[in-house]
């Protein structure tokens, strides 16, 4: 049994997308450059979208160029279309990440686009990626729950996957937006998407919003799933689903992980000056619970 | 499969015991009243220990002789030994709860004796329960790990959970008294009990020190188990600071169980007022993640 867990941070994109106020692109590049030193090999930095839509990712195009990406390690920006992928590739950055909604409702609200033509722009730029030698995630939003259509059918789910690994998507990262999954569910859709595509190219991105977050993680381990998406500090919410509160806190998932016998690779004490770090940035303290935990430990 | 969970109720107990100052009898009265209009229908209220330790828990005998138990509801008090046992016999409580920590150094630092004396007196208490008509519950405290010892092996704590089965337990409550247990472990311990003894007589004891109380519950249902200890609104810890050492909350281990389609019979409106009820009396906010979260839907 693979007993080691891909953590891809997510924090300097989903985290910091719904934060009030912006960070300088200084202080992005020494958040994506303490996450690097704590460990993190797989990091999301930002995202190629409007400028006036999403002020807090302004730049990125900059902050890509800026960064002296490891050996070794994926930096990854989110692109919602073509437009978006062309300056991700303009900026260097060797992997991309494509959102498809898994609901009509939901592509709407976030894109302005209907469901079959999200699904026609991922299709598009899985198949660029592959020209032009860039990897490309595609990520299945609302996949458990959608606020405004309420359950969604893992019949569904299983059918868009599907699709989207045929397209040649490198990774499928099922995303419970909301925070809404729990974890039967999980179990009952994981298990079900390893059976059918094995767990290479399968990753989960779970919310804590009803603190289901880590029993969640526990689940999809127990399917099979070893790659997580996770926020230092628990960082972040969706600024376009009403209820999402951060993503499961990097800390946490790592945490869990290791205290159950699996190698993230990722230093523990450094992750949690980078909990820090972010939180004296924004100047609002950050942090889940393993973060308060191991340093009342420490004291 | 059994589709149906059943929540004993520790708050009075274990949740009120490690609070700064006392509440009144009728404050705990009210409490308890609450908690059973809420549709708990297993609740320890309270403890037959010295006053002098824990003062919280003095007067447990007039609380038990106050209260009304409906039909079909089971009230539980603590007993450290027989001669506590006596004062809830005295009392007219139903249901007594010994406490058998799984390490030598837990049992001296906890009440003062060896584990092969604390086994003793747990088994003369379930003997005398068997003679007077009462049910006693055995607590397997530390099952996880000790503060002191460390990590507990499964080995001794399956030995152990056997001694206290034979010895006619009603119940066995595996208990992480310091929430450092994680599911996988979990799984492991539960899963091999259950398979031992079946999980009619099986229960789980979980706090949320490290954020995984809710992974623990659900890998103890995937185990077979469908019994657990909470307390209402996280009660024995600061809920809403991120260090929480409460136990699991109640309407968290509901909401958990009802979202996967388990039924537990308590109604989650009036579970939710009677934690700001307790946090009422406290004077100091009380409630998992599931309160902050139903309350914030309702709002």
């Amino acid at each position: 049994m693979n007993k080691t867990v891909i953590i891809n941070e997510v924090g300097p994109r989903d985290g910091l997308q719904s934060q009030d106020g912006e960070l300088s692109l200084e202080e992005r590049q020494r958040f994506v450059q303490a996450l690097l030193d704590a460990g993190l090999k797989h990091i999301e930095i930002g995202s190629f979208v409007s400028p006036k839509a999403v002020p807090q990712m302004a730049g990125t195009d900059e902050l890509a160029k800026a960064l002296q990406t490891p050996d070794g390690a994926e930096l990854s920006a989110l692109v919602p279309n073509m437009k978006g992928y062309e300056r991700a590739q303009v900026a260097g950055v060797g992997t991309v990440a494509v959102v498809v909604s898994a609901t009509e409702t939901m592509n709407q609200k976030n894109i302005n686009m209907s469901l079959d033509d999200t699904m026609r722009v991922a299709r598009e730029i899985i198949a660029r990626g592959k020209q032009d030698g860039l990897a490309v995630q595609a990520y299945l939003a609302v996949a458990f729950e959608c606020p405004f259509e309420g359950p969604v059918s893992q019949a569904v789910v299983t059918e868009l996957a599907a699709q989207l690994l045929e397209a040649g998507a490198d990774l499928l990262v099922i995303a419970d937006t909301i925070g809404a999954a729990n974890p039967a569910q999980v179990k009952a859709l994981m298990g079900s998407l390893v059976l059918g595509h094995g767990s290479a190219r399968l990753a989960c991105h779970f919310h804590d919003t009803r603190a289901l977050g880590l029993a969640n993680v526990f689940a999809a381990i127990e399917s099979g799933v070893r790659r997580f998406d996770a926020s230092t500090g628990g960082l972040g919410g969706c600024p376009f689903a009403p209820g999402a509160k951060g993503n499961v806190a990097t800390e946490d998932v790592v945490m869990l992980c290791e205290q159950m016998g699996y190698t993230t690779g990722i230093k523990m004490p450094e992750l949690l000056d980078v909990v820090d770090l972010i939180g004296g940035m924004l100047g609002r303290p950050q942090g889940g619970r393993a973060h308060y935990w191991l340093r009342s430990q420490a004291a």
